[in-house]
């Protein structure tokens, strides 16, 4: 596992690019490319909320069309082709047709992305201007998944990669995952966009089954600011260049590990990168009855304000954590909570234990921390990531278009 | 209805009063009481928090025990006695033995109620020793009903009363409230505390029935940063004196009008009174199925940060207000929302519609403004209020402790 550009490694079978169409006002490259010249099998998660961007309506249904065999992803920052109604889902269709005559395949072989403003009209031509030059641009250096990562970003301050190979059948397996945004970290800019990529060689079946688990056990245990976004999108896509089929569940078991590991460090750079962010927070829910259960007092936790601005002031205030466990709506039995703030107990029982106040709030000045809180209910735990909510988070938000 | 301490009526048959008794480290008054010398029917609305406070445990106790016939409140500020286990209940129960022993009544027929800070221990001789003074400082004037208002605040900025009066056959019945606090809109100082007071001649049934439908339209239908408290607590007190019995529907209906307008107006004070608030949203939710669906999208938006923060910056981003309706989990058509705000139409159909954008911001600079949103697909209609999320909330929450 890495996150530093000079170690990733592409899979076999991908080309990434990138290049400037102009719709970004900071003239930042804005349209960004996947394609896979002999296919690739897809599989995919979108988002949940009723507010549905035209691009995501558009990828279903590629996706169903396809049969889950497709050949490229566009997408385009700045512009979330988001409320847009009908034109806007015409725009979206009008982009994969482009891509699909430039590069001699079907329409619904292309899976488009869109992230950025909601509600303005997607300058569908400058979207199209910009098939040939980034078509021209791509390629499967690590200098190339760099690009398209750094073009997929919105308010985003640093590019998401991670990597991970694994030796399977005596060959060895690339998995690559580029990603942007969290949730509606990043607002208007909304949307969390993710893309894996494996020279491994899958049926769609076989991705999508491996992808939803996924998908539960990272992306959706992170919150930043408890907002989802209406173009969240997340990919993953299987080349088959290694010759590596998932036969068996030894494999497909390890394989899987692999894809989470992408998936578990893509995520944590996202909450680490969040809007005003100064402390990354790992949540450990123990003693749960249900990973469900332990992911609503997570999500309670993690959407408090009150416990973020705690966390942004590095205060101690177990009080208030107590308080969101008790309103989390598990019935839980309140006099049996434990909390411990890294080594350091602060709550058994329900009841605060007397503690050093200067130790605790040191550790939770450092930039990561964890809290573990013990339900004693049951012996389900998850790691649930977030973070604090700072001034500076409020800064940014407020003044994003006046 | 009126909100300044000059109009004030108390009604007859309670004393109020305050005394400084140490609680609060500022040294402000911190002990208050309301006194019946001669009985009142009770009813009360507390937390549903399962982190409930040792005052809110022993208030449903004594409220039980003593069938809903009172004789005394006390309250104190700078202390919750919450999450403070067995030592936390006794103390609540020798502070309304201190109190019973005083007035010569039953320990039961006194409800405590207490805010500040969670986790700490009550300094119970402190309470004990400040009955004397409360009891000698109560008295039937509107200046007492301020002092009360003042003692039990906590980082609140001003007291909050309201007061209305109407006739019923052929006599004048007095309606007193008084509060503090706003959900957790005052963090460990935690706690909504409201106390209505009246002279009408009803049985804690008659008061419960009321109560409970005017607490889900007023102090339910508020929120400013989405945490609930602790110790919240809302009682409604009838004392008889004016001999008005409420025999009839058109009487109960009525004096129930008159007790949800002294509700509604403390609500709406607490909402402009929350931490750092510059903004009070009035949220119209119309063409809903049930209010129920109409209260669940009101507070998904009253909850979103990117909302807050946006009407924080009286910036005219209805693509979030949109984004917030679509994740609420009401199954609505987000093709048929229309959003204005005030006059000014915004989104129509799930779309965006050219607006004056320099009008809609002068608009949302207001200190109070109104925001509806029609989801065309029922006729039920709500009116919910809200607050933005200011850099000054997260300066006030950051700082609270350390």
């Amino acid at each position: 596992m890495t996150s530093s550009t000079e170690h990733f490694h592409v899979p076999a079978g991908f080309r990434l690019g990138a290049t400037t169409c102009g719709i970004k006002q900071s003239g930042s490259p804005d349209l960004a490319l996947i394609y896979a010249p002999e296919g690739a099998s897809a599989a995919a998660v979108f988002t949940t909320n009723r507010l549905c961007a035209a691009p995501v309506i558009v990828g279903r249904e590629h996706l169903a069309k396809s049969q889950g065999r497709i050949h490229a992803v566009i997408v385009n920052a700045g512009n979330a082709n988001c409320a847009t109604g009908e034109p806007g889902i015409e725009a979206s269709r009008k982009s994969c047709e482009a891509l699909a005559a430039k590069l001699g395949i079907q329409a619904a072989q292309v899976i488009p992305s869109s992230t950025g403003v909601i509600g303005v009209s997607l300058p569908t031509e400058k979207l199209i201007a910009g098939v040939d030059p980034v078509v021209a641009a791509s390629g499967n250096s690590p200098a190339h998944a760099g690009s398209f990562a750094c073009a997929i970003m919105t308010t985003d301050t640093r590019p998401k990669l991670a990597s991970a190979t694994l030796e399977l059948q005596g060959k060895m397996v690339t998995v690559l995952g580029v990603s942007k945004g969290a949730g509606m970290i990043h607002p208007n800019m909304a949307t969390m966009l993710a893309y894996v990529m494996t020279d491994a060689d899958a049926t769609p079946e076989q991705l999508s089954r491996i992808l939803s688990g996924i998908a539960n056990r990272t992306f959706n245990r992170i919150n930043i600011d408890g907002d989802t976004s209406t173009n969240d999108t997340l990919m993953l896509l299987a080349s088959g260049h290694s010759g590596v089929k998932l036969d068996g569940r030894a494999a497909q078991t390890e394989f899987a590990a692999a894809v989470e590991k992408v998936c578990a460090s893509l995520a944590e750079q996202m909450v680490h990168d969040g809007e005003g962010v100064k402390h990354l927070v790992k949540l450990k829910i123990r003693g749960a009855r249900t990973e469900k259960e332990a992911e609503q007092i997570a999500s309670v936790i993690a959407t408090s304000a009150l416990v973020k601005t705690a966390w942004a002031g590095a205060d101690p205030n177990w009080g208030r954590l107590l308080a969101a466990i008790g309103r989390s709506g598990v019935a839980l039995e309140i006099g049996k909570v434990d909390i411990d703030f890294g080594d350091l107990a602060i709550c058994r029982a329900g009841m605060g234990v007397p503690f050093d106040e200067l130790a605790a709030h040191a550790y939770l000045s450092q930039s990561e921390f964890e809290i573990t809180i013990n339900l004693h209910r049951g012996a389900r735990e998850i790691m649930y990531l977030t973070c604090d909510l700072t001034a500076d988070y409020v800064r940014i938000n407020a003044d994003y278009r006046t």
